[in-house]
């Protein structure tokens, strides 16, 4: 359900509608919009009765929203959704005219390998530095991460070279360091229905970066969304990172047409991720070109300098020369579509 | 890395072989066989120099595992492993001649609606009992479980007739619970690949029932049952609960195949829910004999007396006069096999 | 659209309601049942005025068909389709109380090879025998079948062992050849929506195993068969033999869901493949015995009695004596569900 | 095995080579390159003896090939393979510089329809006009295409605005008729391994547009055009048109990176076919612009003017004045890869 305040309804009407509502018993989700603010409410198991709302000062109208996800739906809020990821040499606003760029290693491995990739991906125009500092491995004698020593690390790369940090989070206890450290809380495709991990971002006060899982429908990976939001974090980045298919020339199946799925459904920023979306460092390259050529809003891809001894994902990783080349390649499509990049 | 011991070998041998092991900054894992008892290593990074080992005692040699899974694999343990579900009116053994037969609604309700459902599969001849307390459903706003409440409702279900309790944990603080209440703790599809919640799984003292996850291949389903066993938690049951294809005429893709694939590398038992499995009533019971008649260990069931008015998977539930003809072929056909149900 | 018939309708009001449908531009399939006929409709592009035909003598009611598929759908006969192989050693019939076997090798290589594997077969209990005289082979320097030489080859072996005979054609010129010399033509899954082949195998006066398409939905399979049944040939057994996904523990993904979805919407028999089913000979005994379990009306598999030396398809055939165990299995399955095989 | 001439050796050297393979009792493919000219050997069935080749006069080396395919490997023929199609309007040449464009309906449904789309099609700049005449249809009950009267209107669509035509053959009948009428062959995706009608267009005169088939690996896809090369037609463009994967959003996945991955191991151009693999008009625009960015050599576009009563595809066919945005934008992103359009 949808409460759409006129144009001209005051704060303090808004306001009288959330107590209202929170009264019922429901929780009042108040969506500001260029031209006017809309609230949004969740918690019914049935039907609301809507006609106390519908007659209080400044309510336009109460619509009923249909799809399973609400707070993410573009029914909701028409414009796209803004989210500003801050970082010194420059905040990157996902959702808007910049195509932003996050890049860097896998995982942190050690304080050399992050800068010496960090001081390559900035001087190339990254202002986003992205690295793992818990890694979710498929066997549990792979390299897991350095854990907190990984996030001073990239606290360290934030200082020395003003980007801003993106890295994962995989339980409880990893996402409270995660928030501390970092600007983007990373959800990884393996933990996109942890529902219990999705509730604890939304309650996070930093930005969510959240991959859609290797199996998840299109509704799933909103409703994903919405469960972050429903919990009062509505600064969540989608991120598209290839699907689990039949074929075998790449390690996933990048899914460029969810780019304007959506756009067309929801308000959300949705990026893509070519590195484990192709998992070959041969079509990074291409298929960065042609996620921002279908209209993606940013690009998160794995650089490294000295690939054949990352301790993950190595064959995915492209060198920082190569990096030169996609963000000068990337910056020209952007431009056909009218867009920026940095 | 796997020191097999002599056949003769004593406990105080295999005793040293261990301490060695700690010695050496690694892991022992004591695996105890028909003939022989066998040791894995785990927490090596690269090549273990075996010499030292190799010259004790007892030992009979030590030999490479090539697999990315060690502990599961049948490798390191040739016979089947047994796992024991305590119930009051009598356990139930995974893994040997018995066919397991785990049933009951997709989610406590009430305490009548589970009461009412356990009394009519007890009498069908079950003696394990399904219930969720902890839902994990793809959207925020549907109903998520009881919690707590329903682990006692559970536990009231093991008092009044007898059965052992298997339900799910969805995070850490769950698990806390479900580990106290119940007797199999079960990690849903979902939660495959949950790493966290697979490690706490395996410090846990109870039996985990594993689901596989919905794009699973079968390396990454033993992987993820090594991540429990590797913290020492040895009583892991397999579960095939259908994976995600293109098909539309059952909700997911039930792989039987599975089952001779998991027989082949794992001495870990395999069940199958052939209720995810379909997503369809009337195909839970020829799935369910074709389950057992491809070798499955065990048969987990969704029964619900009311299924209409279920609050999850109402569409999949069996009737418990269905669940009484499931149980008459099941039976039928693991005679086939030599087997025996209950 | 469907004419259904009184119980008591004369064969020449029946006629009659052919010939009016004739009249109308249309194509009239009279279709018999236990207790009455009906007269399936084809070739309307839009709405029929069927005030005309209901009012004709004999002539219970008229009904739309709303699915895709007419004739194949259980909505226009209520009974199994009963398709009967002749066989000098006892005729097959699918669809009824037997559990039909064939059996033989992926292709037909040498007179010796077939010849020493249909007596293998035959004495194992098979009545029928399988092997490819024309393969459709991935690459084209592959083996491509002996064409006619095979089928000669396969016409000894009806001659000498009794078995009827089920072999594939690819293209309108084999399937003449094939509707010579054999007793069921088999479409292969690749041809599954060769349309043209499909209608020519409509045309032919044998009976047609038509196999599933490596992706192809229970819709698409259906209308395959309608694509046969419409131009007059209604002996069609459907055939299920794995589908592409993403595991890769077998060649296909055997989805026996399907089994009992076809039976709840066509009257046609089904059969499965475990074979090309799984891709390897250590599962076809497991999935042999799940197929039954799960209903399935026969079992299609490759035998070769030195696999190692196989043109096509070794890894997957099973040895004579492997098939020897499969019989009788397959045999203690099917009495569990009250049917027989042989 | 391939045999490399040296770089100056004689047109009557490389015929002996030529005449020695045949009297091998092996075929031979002389394919001419920028450098050298090398011969393919096909029709072994296993080693070459290739001493009395190396030893001719003008040959630098035989090389054996690994792959499954040869002669439309980048092995044997490193420059991209260019394929001209003929048009009054100015011939299209798939594999060099220009990307080319052919639009036009999903069927020629009636003269003036295809017309009307051919005119504004060829006034937004298409060279080449697309059209069924043949239409493989799920259901036999489906509009099936005009057949001949279909193609002498595509013949009139060249006559009267200077397109080349592309448009499909289903069976060797068609294909006769198809060859005579159109400029380009197309196979669609259901036939991919129809390998009786890939041998067909294998010794036909005309370029042929092979469609990679819904659940086709890139081995596959390669190996379906080996079929026609190898009878000796080296003009095939292949056209990636969306794989079957569990996504709902779109009708078909479409899978870009098979871009990058068909350029590394072959010669031949690949284009793109945005409308059978998104089945969405509002996706259309997207993915054209993303395919090219990828590299693709071309798009395919369905375009109708009255798409709401189409025959078929009506759903996924773009308007007219779509289609010039289409053309626009698609020209500045190929501007980018240093390509034109038309």
């Amino acid at each position: 359900m949808l409460v759409v305040m006129q144009s001209h309804a005051t704060d303090e009407q808004v306001r009288a509608v959330c107590e209202r509502i929170a009264q019922l018993g429901l929780r009042a989700h108040p969506i500001p919009g260029a031209g006017r603010t809309a609230v949004g409410i969740t918690g019914n198991s049935g039907a609301i009765d809507t006609g106390s709302l519908e007659s209080m000062p400044g309510v336009a109208e109460c619509i009923p929203v249909s799809k399973p996800y609400k707070l993410v739906s573009r029914d909701v809020k028409e414009e796209n959704s803004l989210v500003r990821v801050p970082a010194p040499a420059g905040d990157v606003i996902f959702g808007g005219k910049d195509v932003g760029i996050v890049a860097g290693p896998c995982a942190v491995e050690t304080r050399e390998q992050a800068l010496t990739i960090a001081e390559r991906v900035r001087a190339a125009g990254a202002r986003l530095f992205r690295g793992g500092a818990y890694k979710p491995r498929t066997s549990p004698y792979s390299f897991q991460g350095l854990a907190e020593e990984g996030l001073k690390i990239l606290a360290e790369v934030r200082d020395r070279f003003g980007m801003g940090i993106v890295t994962e989070a995989v339980d409880n206890e990893s996402l409270d360091l995660v928030e501390k450290y970092a600007d983007v809380i990373q959800i990884g495709a393996r933990n996109m229905q942890n529902f219990s991990l999705l509730k604890r971002a939304g309650r996070a006060r930093k930005p969510v970066l959240l991959k859609r899982g290797m199996s998840a429908t299109l509704d799933e990976f909103l409703m994903a969304a919405e469960y972050i939001v429903s919990e009062g974090n509505y600064n969540v980045i989608l991120c598209e990172r290839g699907v689990r298919t039949f074929t075998d020339h790449t390690r996933n199946t990048l899914d460029l047409s969810v780019i304007p799925a959506v756009q067309r459904l929801s308000h959300l920023p949705i990026v893509v991720d070519p590195s484990h979306g192709t998992g070959r460092r041969n079509k990074v390259l291409p298929l960065s070109r042609a996620a921002v050529a279908a209209g993606a809003d940013g690009i998160l891809v794995e650089v490294h300098h000295d690939p054949d001894r990352a301790l993950s994902d190595g064959p995915q990783s492209i060198l920082p020369e190569e990096f030169n080349v996609l963000v000068t390649e990337v910056r020209a499509i952007a431009a056909v579509l009218g867009r920026t990049v940095n």
